[in-house]
């Protein structure tokens, strides 16, 4: 138990809105949205920069572990505490200030405690968004810390190169309060320091501001779903559209026979799109946008979607077999249920994944072949963002399966997975969610002696104090 | 004079190409090839990551001091040694291979020493390009340690956004080798250490080969010259492009009137454009594109971009004055002779500002404004980058004018303009050329304490060994 006189300072730094330690109001910061559960010593909630900076300066000074807690919507323990009851989190739930629109700038100041979702609702009507298109809805300091990359990848890139500013808390003494970067879009002048703190699952500092790039809102959007002639066309297939469509692709998302028939089966407000109801092998969903407003005497983008599409499969030795434009909602709707539709289909082992564009269809391909003879009656669910390497493997394995009250057997799949992805196909083996606690293993093995010796010394120069699941 | 068993020992590792000791071998490494001129000790020009580290660790234990030279093409005296004659050079331009394109994954891992020009034209018959407009043609390695943006960062951004890996050699000793990223453009598995060697002027590590970025070639390309109605709506006209244009639109370049009435008075090529010659006080280039080839049924991109300066001319309270749309390669032409025109004018002092995007005609504004008040016949030849917020702020003095034997007066002016940018815009003092032995004084200056603290905690982790022309 942490000393009762360390929580009355804390709560007096904070208020009673700012500090919680009863069980009941706890319970929701100890359990991941999606997974993973520990306990909390207490939980703070500052309102600002400044009052972060008071906590974590108390906690260094005391020897208070902290874990830092977004959106807690992750996959890899990356916000959560662990079971002991001795760490207190550092939610950053009531950052939501400022919210502050440069339209000139295409810019906004945010706070770092702010929902995804909350950010593009409230941009909507200034015909901008935050260009990262998510199924969670994280708040920005996760995604900041993750580095998360999303759907529209293809189109937009990742978080890190929508981030034109942080405000980061160090955890040091002082409780160092650091400005990086004031939205402007050149500027070279010294190390950009913002980079040590996005994708480094809080280890570095907690991010409490940010400044965002904006970009316009799509006006026009056409989608389809495509059927490669084989699973080994699909780069084929991504650069015959790419060369016909140029800029106007904006995702290109592969979707398994099984992820998409445990979507159909487990998500009922799903529709069986495909002819005959028969789920082909492997389908691709095809968005094209633009931002411009639909001009008199332009061909509507379904059009020009249609017409690339016939032109690739006219083509001799067509990397295509089948394809249709349909409405953009209703295929989106099925993408996004793939994750919920996996997780109803039994016990899910997850992993993220990523590749150079050229190898994630021969890894997959792979893995399909060999998994019977490694594991039985495991199935792959995988799906993905073949447009820009990342691939949501996902395995599932009957609920009911024996072997998985047995610990060894996770570890064991897991083991072989990633050797295969890393060591076999040169992947990642955490595309968009960094590391957390559940990958500290694969960093400590597959970083490089010098990479983390000079991860170390970089941490001692930042914020010595630990900080987060993560050691680097 | 450096020993000459250190020669020696170089020659042995280097071979006799691989170092350059004659005076008159040396020269065109000595000159920068725009600005500057020094003394080296000698040239050495390894062929290969090996070598570079050989030397590099040879010179560390010795204490020899080396600076980094890539295409030697920048603006502020980052690439030459200093007059002592005892600086070496490390020079990447024998550092050509590999040239490995990845076609699917639209990467290129490239040798550091490729000049910018050579990369594109090698990749030309495939489609694609390192999508970074300069005037100048640097070789990549300076392209990284200044990250520079270009004419079109509005649509592809700068180097920082197109590397995806890279190797540097440390100055340490051990001319420690670091292999960061492989072609994966996700990838949150730790620190993306790629980024303290992007910009930071080759203080951190000699970068030898990198992976880069490939986009397709634009397919479609339009042109106009717009006039704004005042100064003070070029943002309007910014934002009335984007709006109607999105992502089509690929340059929004700002060129001053003495920029344009300079390079059309010294580059006799060009054509003047303008009705009855006149030269309007303000001009901006934009430019849209499209990297999908010419369809049938299309509007061509001419008329598009007609119709749309049409649209915002109509418009009450228009923020344009006038439009012209016209021939891509003359108004390219005319953008990029803006640099020699204003050199031939008289005396150059070169700033390379920027600011956010509502700020920058603002600044012009001002100094246009200031200037006669506080420097009698100094002419402002700006010209630059709106869409992206930098600008090219070119002061020229006449030749013959008696203060340019006073060095006070040309810092003095450097003094002013910098805090004005700085201090009261909230700009940088440098965009995209990095900082520099010139540009030293002002990192120092206005890098807060905490940066450079830390910065110096990086440099001895990194390269603890002296590196270039800058002291972080």
């Amino acid at each position: 138990m942490i000393d009762a006189k360390h929580i009355e300072t804390l709560r007096a730094l904070l208020g009673e809105k700012g500090l919680l330690t009863e069980p009941a109001d706890m319970a929701a910061y100890e359990t991941g949205a999606r997974y993973d559960k520990g306990r909390a010593a207490f939980v703070a909630r500052p309102a600002s920069t400044q009052e972060t900076s008071a906590v974590v300066s108390y906690c260094v000074k005391n020897g208070i572990a902290l874990v830092p807690q977004s959106g807690n919507t992750g996959l890899v323990s990356g916000s959560t505490p662990d079971s002991s009851g001795q760490e207190g989190i550092l939610s950053l739930d009531r950052l939501t200030a400022p919210f502050a629109l440069d339209r000139v700038n295409r810019t906004l100041a945010a706070g770092a405690g702010l929902r995804l979702s909350d950010v593009n609702q409230r941009l909507e009507q200034a015909g901008l968004f935050f260009p990262i298109d998510l199924g969670a809805d994280p708040r920005l300091g996760g995604m900041i810390a993750t580095n998360t990359g999303g759907s529209r990848f293809l189109r937009y890139g990742d978080v890190r190169r929508n981030t034109l500013g942080l405000t980061v808390v160090l955890a040091d003494e002082a409780g160092t309060v650091l400005e990086l970067g004031s939205g402007l879009r050149k500027n070279n002048t010294g190390i950009d320091w913002k980079h040590v703190f996005i994708g480094t699952s809080g280890a570095f500092g907690i991010v409490t501001e940010c400044v965002l790039n904006l970009e316009p809102l799509p006006r026009q959007t056409a989608t389809a779903f495509l059927v490669p002639a084989a699973t080994d066309r699909v780069p084929d297939l991504l650069l015959a559209m790419e060369d016909a469509l140029g800029s106007y692709l904006s995702a290109f998302e592969g979707m398994s026979k099984n992820a998409v028939a445990a979507a159909l089966a487990h998500v009922p407000s799903l529709r069986n799109p495909f002819q005959g109801g028969i789920v082909p092998d492997f389908v691709i969903l095809a968005e094209i946008s633009r931002t411009s407003p639909p001009r008199e005497g332009e061909q509507p983008l379904d059009a020009v979607l249609e017409e690339v599409l016939a032109a690739i499969w006219e083509h001799e030795d067509a990397p295509l077999a089948d394809a249709f434009v349909g409405p953009a909602h209703e295929m989106w709707a099925l993408r996004h249920a793939l994750s919920e539709g996996v997780k109803h289909s039994g016990r899910l082992i997850a992993f993220d994944l990523s590749f150079r564009r050229g190898d994630i269809m021969r890894f997959l391909d792979h893995m399909k072949a060999e998994m019977p003879a490694h594991f039985a009656d495991v199935t792959i669910c995988d799906f993905g963002h073949i447009g820009d390497g990342g691939v949501h493997f996902n395995l599932v394995v009957p609920a009911d399966d024996p072997r998985l009250a047995d610990a060894g057997f996770e570890s064991s799949l897991r083991e072989w997975v990633f050797k295969m992805a890393v060591e076999d196909f040169g992947g990642s083996y955490s595309a968009e969610h960094a590391i957390g606690r559940k990958n500290q293993v694969f960093y400590d093995r597959y970083t490089p002696d010098e990479i983390r010796r000079l991860a170390r010394g970089l941490k001692a120069i930042t914020s010595p104090a630990p900080l987060g699941c993560v050691t680097f």
